[in-house]
């Protein structure tokens, strides 16, 4: 039951659309069992390795429109999530796919998602190992992600007064250029947990106004900010670098002794700049005034 | 930021409506990070464990009504999940939610979903350890969860010819009656996997009609079922029990030398019902007529 172009999802029907878009699916040898059987089994990771669990999910409406390539929407919701499994310093082994689809949904738009998805999936490495697809209003694709870390996992909380800040690329004017082809700094991520150069990090998801201050607020300290350091995407304001959302870089917090250390043994092409500081939260000092970042119950 | 009886969700904002909602929320020593940074953290099972993974979400208009109380909706939503646990023989551990909501939604609302889902997840040990909320033009509620098992996983595909087809419970008219309220079969599952008597194993979401089907193409046979041995739910009628769906009963197969023991050694208040038998896959050789199951796209 694999017609190459079936015409409608109830032509389908629930039992045919799985194997249709699951196609080219494989996994590893940690994947005891995948799609198909009521959960997937998974070879539980090794001694000494912690695991990384995170959803993450985009809807049409929000996150994209009915214009945006179907592919490129199945990219970014896996992305997003790779992106936080990065901020973690870990590496990501295992996702599901939870599909909710408008009954007149093409198969081909379908098959196009999958697509995207499974090829940043194959890019990194990810096995995808099952899911499901529901009947609803409104096109929303949520990705249930594994990962796991030998490294100590680069938490929010760990950044101390005196840390210098940090962030990966450029920032701003991202919503129009970059936030359906941004690269998941999984590579960065994980060198600086291996090296333990970050003391605390997140990645840039609501924009530097929104999620710097939840780094600092998680680390109890303030922050000061080098306005005419940000590292600005080309055409890009400062207000845009801090309120844009959609950057998907890593912002982190390091002891400002390894500061040589860090901009001399970076390996990477991607920018890295030193934005300000995190401070002391006492009374009387407040951080630097960011104005807003993205609020998903405030726009 | 925590008011008692927030307005609105605007009011609210992101950054104060998961504090809100995930009151009451602490994870065991499993836990090493849970709500609030990119990812959980969690402290991966120990040796000779297998890791199960499992998403299912529930929206409106499709397995709830504007009508049905908050509590009760978040209780399905986690349970359809445990089921699906039950059904491997393995133990739930960890939760995320993911949460689209309607911006006119309120507040008491979305918490008591909250409420339904966190009094279930305690009550079967499951450590709630974070997720996200977006904001959709329809209530829906996803749950990705992590489960574990020391025994071997009960796969759909393990049947046999000749192996008995069991059920537990009572199947049928349970749209109206326990949909809402059903109990994952998981002390059941459990005890099947630990003493090796079910060699395949799945749980009906979507009715015998569809499901036993689904548990003989994996094992490569055919069934024939008894129909005048269904264990049918008071008032329910043979098709129901057939078609219904959503009864989160268990079936399985196992060794019909099996038989007395299973019987005997059963340890639960629980129905248990001998329905029929795996049969060979030859050609020739037809399955009984079950009718249809629930499709969620044909229909």
């Amino acid at each position: 039951m694999k017609p190459a172009r079936p015409s409608s999802l109830a032509a389908l029907g629930e039992d045919g659309l799985i194997p249709f878009l699951t196609r080219g699916w494989k996994g590893d040898r940690t994947v005891l069992a995948g799609a198909g059987d009521d959960c997937a089994v998974l070879r539980a990771p090794g001694r000494g390795k912690t695991l990384l669990f995170k959803t993450d999910a985009v809807a049409e409406g929000v996150h994209f429109t009915a214009a945006t390539p179907a592919a490129a929407v199945g990219r970014k919701a896996l992305a997003r999530a790779l992106s936080d499994i990065a901020a973690m310093g870990g590496v990501p082994t295992h996702a599901l796919v939870t599909l909710a689809v408008p009954p007149g949904t093409t198969p081909q738009r379908l098959a196009g998602l999958y697509r995207g998805l499974t090829r940043l999936a194959r890019e990194h490495g990810v096995n995808l190992v099952g899911g499901e697809t529901l009947r609803a209003k409104q096109l929303l694709l949520s990705i249930a992600l594994l990962g796991e870390t030998s490294a100590p996992p680069v938490l929010r909380s760990g950044g101390r007064p005196g840390d210098d800040l940090w962030v990966t690329g450029t920032l701003g004017a991202t919503r129009k250029r970059k936030h359906l082809a941004f690269t998941p700094r999984l590579a960065e991520g994980g060198w600086l947990a291996k090296h333990r150069l970050a003391r605390a990090m997140m990645d840039l998801s609501d924009g530097l106004a929104a999620d710097l201050p939840r780094l600092a607020a998680a680390s109890r300290t303030s922050f000061a900010i080098d306005f005419s350091a940000l590292p600005l995407t080309r055409g890009a304001t400062v207000a845009a670098a801090l309120g844009d959302g959609e950057d998907y870089e890593l912002l982190f917090a390091a002891d400002p002794r390894h500061r040589a250390r860090l901009e001399k043994a970076w390996p990477f092409p991607t920018r890295l700049t030193r934005i300000g500081l995190l401070c002391p939260n006492r009374r009387g000092v407040s951080s630097t005034p960011l104005g807003h970042g993205f609020d998903h119950f405030q726009r």
